[in-house]
């Protein structure tokens, strides 16, 4: 990074930790053998990856041999709704899952229901983007062969009432799988208390490395593999293992559980305060997400009038970096779906903002950044005719 | 490492190149930005992953973007061979391998015939590990899709006939795929001159990082995603990209090409030494895979009278680490399927041994490895009551 940087995207991706790398390192140029080979430097490797699958099962309340290492959330959410699919609806069968979940899950529902003549639910949220159990239960099917919900929302951070729907799933003997890559390692996580069966995460969202995730599986679900070949993962997971993505990975998966307290109560406080500044401060504006339950670094408000490309780059200008949407579906134009499924009209989906915060953010940034955004988001305002005919109407009706 | 070890198994994996780690390095920590991005910091990477790509193609003699970065070769290997299936044979199909390819190709094969209706030719191969071009065109019927025929053989180094092969399949107008997981970095490879339309890599066996690799894809090959999800590699591959992966896997691209002639050159010379070495001083053995259509780093000996494993317990206490067969079948009692394929008994096939050399193996290597295995399999045959029954034989028969 050239000059300072306020990092406000840590949805889309974090820094991984100094600390994180430092544990990687040795395992590029000196601990590279491959695990399963038989001799003892490079054997030594398999019990390595032993301890960091230990670290991630103890953080979720799961049992050791239920991780398995995946290359990152969107293939964790792949296998476990395609192998699911095959496994428990060989002849076709039905899917529940909602309008709000990160593509990962949505296109692979679409290819299932195209290519493999799977039939999928997609539940609608409320207009804070919260799923209703009572909705996924009028769902199931005979037929229902999965549920699938994600924790939290990606884009507006609403976290779904997880316990309660996996409650449900157990009751009908279906199985539960949660997209967890936004919420594992930022919001505590237990696989029995909520009636997880399969849980996605990725390392890069928690200060770990890109490239590494993880599926969790609950002993006794049948699922088989989604990458076929070599016996790695307990013949489940083919390809050699990412031996230094995966000590990161626990590493960060450590350090995010050592931390979660502090960091949860630190950056809820800061995202409450920045979301209160911003309603107070900025006119016609809307928080997008629900107010309590929500991820507690996430910040996403619509700002009518305004285009949120526009603000992004007024953004950069500043030193900011926030998101509008999803970084994946960045490059398209039509407005994100999270934001048109609670409700809002284009022209407000269009104009919205996500920031991000991280263990790192201040109080400082926050002022710094509320401040540049009044000053843009008025600037903007002052370019665009639409808002000149709002100002020009308003001062008619007075 | 504790000791210094002679590592001869680089066909298992490759020490990453410290220039690799160093160019990896600021990607971690300091340039960590999600690709998909808007603002400038991200939004660079997008570009440094894009002359990645151009160097990668450079060295197949393909274009920019045919290239499609994976977490490695297995998910390539997945990939090429379930997407073609699904493009090309909706309503089920033909494809045609051989009976020596990696397991990542034939478990895929397995399981797209019993889940998914395809059905494959698994042709045989000669004594040296050969596939007969001949061979591949007799297979080919009215509903064949694909032809995937590996490179080289990752267990005896034996180099296919791929420009012939793929002469006979585009005139047939049949996809043709190469897992080249062994091959790219180490031979030269022009997919155009060989007629490839899809090839597999991956970064960890030519001193790149574990975790990364590619699916070359010809343009125009109508396969779609494997991993569905984000509008990453231009639709075709979601996922946050591994960027510190990419990068690595672009420098030791580079680097490989660099050295290439001289790699092969001084390589294929340790490898004739150290072959010419064990036949001429080890009695009862035999050299597997072709002695000339071989990969330049590869030695496959087959010892009679001599388990496998225990060479390689011997050989790790003297500091050699070597391997039996691929090491993702290690840990399986079974005796390589390549071995078979070439015909050995299974009690020949259990006394195998694969050293596969690097760019730091000196003769001096060499030697101290040859000597402590005369040792070695003398030692274990001087145990072996199969052996002593043999000499016994022997002695009456003169
Ligand atoms: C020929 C061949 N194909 C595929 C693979 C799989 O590659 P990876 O383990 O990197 O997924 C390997 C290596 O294990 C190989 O040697
Ligand atoms: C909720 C959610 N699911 C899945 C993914 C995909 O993860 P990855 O990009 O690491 O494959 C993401 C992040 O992009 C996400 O936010």
């Amino acid at each position: 990074m050239e000059k300072k940087l306020i990092y406000l995207d840590n949805a889309a991706t974090t820094r991984t930790a100094p600390e994180v790398v430092e544990e990687m390192l040795p395992y590029f140029t000196e601990r590279f053998g491959n695990p399963s080979s038989i001799y003892g430097f490079a054997a030594a490797n398999k019990e390595e990856i032993t301890k960091r699958r230990e670290i991630i099962a103890g953080v979720l309340g799961a049992k050791t041999d239920e991780i398995y290492f995946t290359a990152g959330g969107s293939e964790s959410d792949n296998w476990a709704l395609k192998a699911t699919a095959e496994a428990y609806g060989k002849n076709g069968g039905h899917i529940i899952t909602s309008k709000i979940e990160h593509h990962a899950i949505l296109h692979t529902c679409e290819y299932l229901e195209k290519v493999r003549g799977y039939e999928v639910t997609y539940l609608d949220v409320d207009e804070n983007g919260n799923v209703s159990p009572e909705d996924v239960e009028a769902a199931i099917r005979p037929d229902t062969v999965l549920i699938s919900i994600m924790f939290a929302n990606n884009e507006i951070g609403t976290i779904q009432p997880i316990k309660e729907i996996g409650a449900i799933a157990k009751k009908h003997n279906i199985l539960f799988h949660t997209d967890a890559v936004q919420a594992f390692g930022q919001v505590p996580i237990n696989v029995d208390e909520m009636g997880i069966d399969m849980l996605s995460a990725s390392g890069h969202k928690l200060n770990g490395p890109k490239g590494i995730g993880f599926l969790y599986i609950r002993k006794g679900v049948k699922i088989r593999s989604f990458v076929h070949g070599g016996a790695q993962e307990r013949k489940r997971r083919a390809g050699t293992e990412n031996v230094p993505g995966i000590i990161g990975l626990g590493k960060a998966a450590e350090l995010a559980a050592a931390s979660m307290e502090d960091r949860m109560k630190r950056e809820s406080e800061l995202r409450d305060y920045m979301i209160q500044r911003i309603s107070a401060e900025i006119p016609y504006c809307r928080l997008n997400g629900d107010p309590v339950k929500r991820l507690p670094n996430n910040v996403n408000f619509s700002f009518q009038f305004v285009e949120g490309e526009s603000l992004l780059i007024m953004l950069d200008m500043k030193g900011i970096c926030a998101s509008s949407g999803s970084a994946c579906t960045s490059g398209s134009l039509d407005p994100s779906h999270v934001l048109l499924a609670i409700g809002l009209p284009h022209e407000i989906a269009h104009g919205s903002l996500r920031m991000t915060l991280g263990a790192d953010t201040t109080k400082e940034d926050v002022d710094y950044v509320v401040d540049c955004l009044k000053d843009i988001v008025q600037n903007l305002r002052n370019m665009s005719p639409l808002y000149e005919d709002f100002v020009k109407k308003q001062a008619k009706e007075k």
